[in-house]
């Protein structure tokens, strides 16, 4: 197993998925579980959502690799500029590595420099430049790379440095959701900042919303803080598991985004696109984003209480929607990991280190059996590591 | 537009495309085509190919984009592996640019080298180190690239020089298909050579089958000269029109590519890897190469009887399955667009710099009106063109 998929390379983590449906999904074993990994992301009106899927179809009977694109890609490049705030236009791609690197590109295409200030931590997608592990990388595919502390201005500053004036572009998340680590909600006063030095020296704000976006907010996810963009990577949740990534941006940013060459075989994919603009238009008529936030809050009080009532120091971080589950003084993760497996024998399927997400789909009833089968392996725990 | 849909923009190529089957497409305009670009390489079996969508549709039923991947991902990697003979492992993508970026990564880590060899003017994707036009890629993306010329072992030779001992992998295409130019065969000599060299410095060869793949084949385009390979990137036409890329290598770099973190969103997609099963499948038990070379045989008779006959310097190259027409003294491309122009509006979709793809679904009624439409637009041209 590869990638992000070998996070799941642990004991009691079923590796092969047979089937999905809404909230629910099953093991090739026959195992039934609330979903509140959501396919690391992509999945948020649900499996399989009706909506979704029938306009996927009514797409694919007319065709969907083409020799061009179909008329489907403009009205979904107009949906996302009337969704998103900072959006003058948009590209469409595969993967979330797709867009930032692009957004990278056009920022280097756009201001004539090279360095791109990052995060220490961040990941940004999985292309040499970004990957999390070194392997095979060179120090070329990084050198043009400098590295920041997430929610530290007086970082990013130093960083820069006396490679103010080279900086193309800053990219940082919405919030900090390093795997492995506690997540970390952004400090407003770090945003502006970061968006007046962007704006001092002359380089392109990069707001990564690929894992995040649209889960937060209907637009870019700093949108409620008031904090302008240049340019935002889109992947996961735009399509509700189709494969669509999108790259969105202002006008001062137009004409660099259009001459940089860019492409794939299968990024003018129609029913990919189809499926976006559905899940787009569905996100906003269900309010669907407020749904996931109250679900979110509903799963966050119930987890405390029951680490609470079985004696577990719990640390319990991130958006409601996107919740991270760490244990205290677990740095080898081992009270995560024997709580993920107690947690998927009661058929919840949460993973120990790497945040969660909660989609749309979640009723009342999934919810319950979420909380019930969470509180029944915080109990199981105990009993494996009884209290001193 | 971007990407290698720009090189659409050009008069008179229809920019978006309504809908397709088999053989033909129809544009925005309503206006019906014989298919020669077979959506950019990969429509192999035809739109909408019924066997193929039943296999998507069925899987889709199920589950696509899941928290782990579905079952479908064995049977598929098995499939590749008894496919393709240089194959004893497969990995899975979306775009083109994953794969032969992954080839180039495996290899590094395979032999702790840094530096790959790519002949001058080929198209091996569109990320920073390999996208033909430079706007916003900095030198770093570039540093690790040698040079040399398709079949000219001694530029190899050449261009390793001193860095020998640092070459990580010479990546080549199975014949030389720069779009632009006229395409050239693979001298068997030169693969046998740079197979031995490969084996002389310690490097890993890496066959791009991205565009040729399956078309030329039943497995890698380089088994019918006997010639094994190390790495081979595969797209396009691998799953007929859905978003599927794949790695498959051989033993000795098993380990290597276990150990790189390569990963995106979508890339455990069901649906896709059914369709992939479900082509590779069909193309062997269609004999679809046989069909596709026999169908470009007719073709270039064809074409090549229709410029004789009106007077035309062509230059048509190629394999049968993957021509490309150009004129001779056309270095601004001028009579190529036009002819381009005349095909179009006689209902035959080929580009004026691409080489074309032939699919195995053309009947003899889509032969003849391919071939009636490109014999009238010769004679357009010519009278556009008189002779001196």
């Amino acid at each position: 197993m590869y990638g992000h998929q070998n996070m799941n390379a642990l004991p009691a983590i079923p590796q092969y998925i047979a089937r999905s449906r809404g909230a629910r999904l099953w093991d090739v074993d026959g195992n039934e579980y609330v979903d509140l990994m959501c396919s690391w992301g992509p999945v948020i009106l649900g499996h399989g959502d009706p909506v979704v899927e029938e306009a996927a179809e009514r797409q694919r009977r007319q065709g969907d690799c083409l020799n061009g694109p179909a008329p489907i890609m403009v009205e979904l490049a107009e949906a996302m500029v009337a969704t998103v705030a900072d959006a003058d236009w948009a590209m469409f791609a595969k993967n979330g590595t797709d867009a930032t690197t692009m957004c990278c590109t056009i920022a280097r295409a756009a201001t004539g420099r090279k360095m791109i200030l990052v995060a220490e931590g961040a990941y940004h997608g999985a292309a040499p430049w970004c990957t999390p592990f070194p392997a095979g990388v060179t120090a070329a595919d990084r050198a043009n790379l400098l590295q920041f502390q997430f929610n530290d201005i007086a970082s990013i500053r130093a960083a820069a440095g006396e490679h103010a004036d080279d900086v193309a572009a800053i990219i940082v998340s919405p919030f900090r959701h390093d795997a492995g680590f506690d997540s970390e909600l952004v400090d407003p006063t770090f945003a502006k900042d970061v968006r007046a030095y962007c704006d001092e020296i002359g380089a392109a704000l990069i707001l990564d919303d690929v894992r995040a976006g649209f889960r937060l907010h209907d637009g870019g996810s700093w949108e409620p803080l008031g904090v302008q963009v240049d340019l935002t990577p889109w992947s996961k949740s735009i399509a509700n598991g189709y494969a669509l990534a999108a790259v969105t941006g202002t006008d001062r940013y137009r004409d660099a985004a259009g001459g940089i060459f860019v492409t794939g075989s299968f990024w003018m994919g129609a029913v990919d696109m189809a499926a976006g603009l559905a899940t787009i238009t569905e996100l906003a008529s269900r309010d669907a984003v407020s749904r996931m936030r109250d679900l979110g809050q509903q799963l966050r009080t119930g987890i405390l209480g029951g680490a609470t009532r079985w004696g577990f120091d719990v640390h319990y971080t991130g958006p409601a929607q996107m919740p991270n589950l760490l244990f205290a003084n677990d740095s080898d993760y081992a009270l995560s990991v024997a709580f993920t497996a107690e947690a998927q024998a009661r058929g919840v399927y949460v993973h120990p280190k790497h945040n969660w997400f909660v989609s749309a789909a979640m009723t009342d009833a999934d919810l319950d059996m979420a909380l019930t089968g969470l509180d029944g392996a915080f109990g199981a725990l105990r009993a494996r590591y009884p209290q001193p």
